[in-house]
């Protein structure tokens, strides 16, 4: 075997053990008894150790010296070997392993907190998680911007100049759409009781129509919808609530556009570090574009109505544009999850500045909960009732996820792009939506997009697929047109 | 730290590191997407790797050489660390690594073949764990007995040539109360369909009944009912059928014996090698004592008629007495998991010998299926119809299992031993059983033998808790005065 292909034979298998740590979070999250949370956290502890190990390894140190890329692929894989390398040398393992044990546990009393709505139950444990990912910021970024490292993770190249410039833009064009759209009468919502059971079974239904294949995924029922796993394992969670289909439903179709990303990866990348998802904007790309531009088009959801129809009899929508109205409502409310288009990324942006704030040490854990009690009135025009409507609404800090919410609408701001590009490249998207034939929009993404894996870093990629630069202009222009026009503004 | 403190710390990750490559069985069992198939082989060959890195590192070693015990449980603890470290220098890492693999591969290949009844199809891969299962024994056996090596695997300290001594002296006793029974005529089955969901309703309450925590545990269905895990996650599966409750119930009964085990060890002991089952023969004789000598006792199943009449309604069985012989129906028939208690420890027997055959090289793969066919007609008197009913029934072999089979009559002989004891102690252990309360047998089985975890060697640990040495005479007066009861011989 050459130095590369050993190499690239010590990564298939650091791969294949990082499957099985991101199985044990599914596992955690669907299926595992509750009383085995403390033995859990050592065995992430103790896996998180040994991904650790191998990533740090001298042995991968020594065969990067002298490894040579039989081709551009190769190429790319060597380029994030070494950044994974890296990375986990300006880490100490043993603040890896600290950090492994915190979240893990932190996650339990987060949720625990926030069944009680009892911050200050949650904040000593949280203060810890913030303690060690500063330190592991600080590691990371070797005197740069400890943030940006942080970013980096997961959306590698992006800087909080370039997040920051992007939201200034985004801002004023969201803040006045937001105003003219909810100055007008509110459409119908649907009403009624929506049997769960039923739900699932449309929710499996559609994700098989977006290309879900569950012959290498399968869909369970969690607190927090989310996407595990690449390759042909890649398992999907949703939520059922009695009274709102949709948040099945879309959870569901969101779910499967992340999911689809990894199913749809070149099989030959499988195992290795381009066979996954190049970052998670990109990731909440594909998860945004088959939620949002495909899903809650006109001409989807137009199939969607008459399947709704079928599976819950009446629920209070007289016909397919009303259902569209309905599926696009804009309304006041809390929770970052169950926004619409038009708000979701105010409630991005409030996360963003308070995150920046508690990672500079400009803001304490003691603080957080004013501050963001202060910022979402003064950002949405009224208060926070209760802590699970506030600070304690997200998973993602409890499990040390800082730098993480930009990506949610940098994803929003590519799937604008990649919309743009789509709608050029597919001229009867909606002929085929409106038969609930997705084929041709997942085809291309996939073929476009997906199928890459790691190979292109992020912006480039995007900017392969849309051919111009990246930009704010698409996602806001495409968003105005539509709500414009459903509230006749 | 002290030498031992840092060898337990080392020893901690390991052992949280096993459970995870054991939950990944579990996992493959109960809710893998089929097409996972590939890259979870890929997945547990790594988890295999680095569990073998771990166990035989130089680290270790060192730590073994210098580290002083503070106490008889940490003298103990040595002992196995010791034995697991010697096991694993012994056997080349790609060789253990191979057998990870393949053995993945081949259970896929049985279930296949026993569906399509397909002999044929699994041979060659049969073929590849055999031959790597001999490598593996001849590397243990450093010259001794190969089929002893694989043995001490399962039941530390045990030998062919007295599994051979017991089983010489079981056999005429055996097949004696076997022709008596089968002589008289036979009592009458349950009869009707009983749904499914409610039997696994009913499962999960008696495994309750059996002191199963479910705070830390779950039951699922699975093709092969079995227990996983150790400490805080310990897992059963069960099946389901149609027309016969009895497989639900008394593989969840069984399971559970298994299942509360491990929950039942010191807490201390937990992610220790001390905070497992000592053995194969003693886990069964755990899960042999819950399902036959207490939950096939004519005071259980008089509990357990009135549960199942309020469950089922009538089925076609009169009384309790009746009942207690339908629960304990010595029937013809082909499968092992089926048998009754009369006829279990022959098939035990076949099995044992072919095995034995097999890794001796003196039987060759591909006569197998004749070799088995012709004992089996030599001890049942009757043929075998379908492979599904032959050889292709277990899981075992293709799972690389040879020496596993005899653990399962050793356990049979160990829970004679212990329900001796039992009665002793627990002089109302009828009354109680009678009202559904378990829980003077599972306090002394919990207090006598699963608390201890790894502590004492295996047949030390029985004759504790017997009080004598260990002898298959209990098992037999127990099942000839049992059966001839029953059967009115």
């Amino acid at each position: 075997m050459t130095d590369f292909e050993q190499l690239m034979a010590y990564q298939r298998e650091t791969s294949a053990l990082a499957q099985v740590a991101g199985r044990l979070g599914w596992d955690q999250e669907t299926v595992m008894p509750r009383g085995a949370a403390g033995q859990r956290s050592e065995e992430m502890a103790a896996m998180e150790s040994v991904l650790h190990e191998r990533r740090s390894s001298a042995r991968v140190g020594d065969l990067l010296e002298t490894a040579q890329a039989p081709d551009a692929a190769g190429e790319a894989q060597l380029r994030d070997i070494r950044r994974a390398f890296e990375r986990a040398n300006k880490v100490p393992a043993d603040l890896a392993k600290q950090i492994a044990r915190v979240t893990s546990q932190a996650q339990g009393l987060w949720a625990q907190a926030r069944a009680d709505e009892d911050v200050a139950a949650f904040l000593p444990v949280l203060e810890q998680v913030v303690a060690l990912k500063r330190q592991e910021g600080a590691a990371l970024a070797n005197g740069g911007d400890v943030y940006d490292a942080m970013l980096d993770d997961y959306e590698p190249g992006m800087t909080a100049v370039e997040i920051s410039a992007l939201f200034d833009a985004m801002r004023p064009r969201l803040v006045a759409l937001r105003a003219a759209v909810l100055a007008q009468s509110s459409p119908r919502g649907v009403t009624g009781h929506f049997d769960e059971q039923a739900q699932m079974q449309l929710a499996r239904r559609v994700a098989k129509v977006f290309g879900y294949d569950m012959s290498r995924g399968r869909v369970d029922k969690a607190v927090h919808p989310f996407s595990s796993g690449s390759g042909s394992d890649v398992r999907i969670t949703t939520r059922t609530n009695g009274h709102d289909p949709f948040n099945c439903l879309y959870s569901t179709i969101h779910e499967v556009g992340h999911a689809t990303y990894e199913q749809n990866i070149a099989p030959d990348y499988a195992l290795t570090p381009l066979g996954q998802g190049v970052s998670m904007g990109v990731h909440e790309s594909q998860s945004r574009i088959y939620e949002n531009q495909l899903g809650r088009s006109r001409a989807f959801t137009g199939w969607l109505f008459t399947e709704m129809k079928a599976a819950f009899g009446d629920f209070g929508v007289a016909d397919a544009d009303a259902f569209y109205a309905a599926v696009n409502r804009v309304a006041k409310g809390h929770i970052r999850t169950e926004a619409d288009e038009v708000q979701y990324n105010l409630h991005i942006m409030l996360r963003y500045d308070l995150e920046r704030a508690l990672m500079a040490g400009d803001l304490q854990v003691t603080e957080l909960e004013a501050a963001w009690n202060d910022r979402f009135a003064a950002d949405f025009g009224y208060g926070v009732d209760k802590p699970s409507n506030g600070c304690l609404q997200d998973v993602h800090w409890s499990v040390g996820l800082f730098g993480y919410f930009p990506t949610y609408s940098l994803g929003n701001v590519y799937a604008g792009c990649l919309h743009e590009a789509l709608r050029r490249a597919v001229p009867d998207l909606d002929t085929q939506l409106a038969a609930g034939d997705t084929s041709g929009a997942t085809a291309w993404l996939a073929e476009n997009v997906q199928c890459h894996g790691g190979l292109y870093a992020p912006r480039d990629l995007i900017e392969r697929a849309y051919g111009h630069d990246v930009s704010e202009a698409p996602l806001l222009d495409y968003l105005e047109a539509k709500f414009n026009a459903i509230y006749e503004v």
